[in-house]
C-alpha cells in the first residue's frame, strides 16, 4: 500500500504537537526598513530533509495554511536538499496556527517560544508594532528568558 | 502553574508518535566480539538538549521503560549538554516499544527504519542472531533501501 492509497492524510492533532515540539520553530523576526521602524513578522516553520516532504504536506493540509519550499544550497556539497513548511501570513498565524496550539498545547520547552509568539501577536493585533513603543515591547518580549 | 502541579505526566500516544517521527532513532547495531559473531542490539533513543529533559521523563513514564543519560562532551566548547533517553533491553524493545509503535504507527519517513527494526527483532526472537546466517540476514535487512 502506498501513501496515496487509503492513508488518511489528515493527522491527529496530538501527533502534530509532538512533531512540532521536536522540529517546529516559532520565530519573531525584524526586517530592517531603511530609517523607518523595522517590520515585525511572526513565522512558524518546520524544516526537514527533502525525503520527508509528505509529512509536511499532511501538516499543511491539517492546519489548512502555509506553503512548502524546497531549499537547495549548492555550495554545501554534502548537504542534501531540505524542504521547509512555512506560515508567515499574519491572518493564518493568528486565526489558524495560534488557536491550534492553544487548543492542543505544546508539552516541551518549545512552549516558551510559542508563548512569546502569542504575546507578540497580541501587540500586532493592536497595531502597536507600528509604533516605537510597540517595537521596544516586542524586542523585550523576544529577549525575555 | 509548574509542571508538577496538575499537568498530567502521561502523554497522549499520538504526541509521542509525532515527537519520535521528528526526534527519535531506531538503530540496529553490531558490537564486535573478538573472533566470535558480533553481538546485535536494537536501540531506541531520543537525544535532546538538556533543558528539554522533562519531556524525555514523560516519554519514559508513558512507555514504561528506558533510561535517561546526561551527555557531556567537554572537548566541544560550544556544545551544550544533552540528554538521551535510551531503550536497549531486548525485552522492553520487544514487549513495550515495538507494540506501542505498531498500535500508533509512525507517519513520516522514520517508519522505514522502524520496520527494519521490527524485522530484526523477529530474527533475534527466533535466536537466529546467534548464527552466521542470522547475522548475514540482519546485515541485509539493515542495508536494504
Amino acid at each position: 500500500m502506498t501513501r496515496d492509497e487509503g492513508v488518511n492524510s489528515i493527522l491527529n492533532p496530538h501527533y502534530i504537537v509532538g512533531f512540532v515540539d521536536g522540529e517546529g520553530c516559532f520565530s519573531i523576526t525584524f526586517n530592517k526598513n531603511g530609517t523607518n521602524l523595522p517590520e515585525v513578522r511572526l513565522i512558524f516553520e518546520i524544516e526537514l530533509r527533502e525525503d520527508d516532504r509528505p509529512i509536511l504536506e499532511r501538516i499543511q493540509e491539517t492546519l489548512g495554511c502555509g506553503r512548502i519550499y524546497r531549499l537547495e544550497y549548492a555550495r554545501y556539497k554534502k548537504w542534501r536538499p531540505h524542504v521547509k513548511y512555512k506560515v508567515s501570513n499574519f491572518k493564518d498565524i493568528s486565526e489558524k496556527v495560534i488557536p491550534f496550539f492553544k487548543r492542543y498545547p505544546l508539552q516541551a520547552k518549545k512552549l516558551e517560544s510559542f508563548n512569546k509568539f502569542c504575546r507578540v501577536a497580541e501587540v500586532i493585533k493592536a497595531k502597536e508594532h507600528l509604533t516605537e513603543t510597540g517595537i521596544v515591547r516586542i524586542r523585550e518580549i523576544r529577549s525575555r528568558k
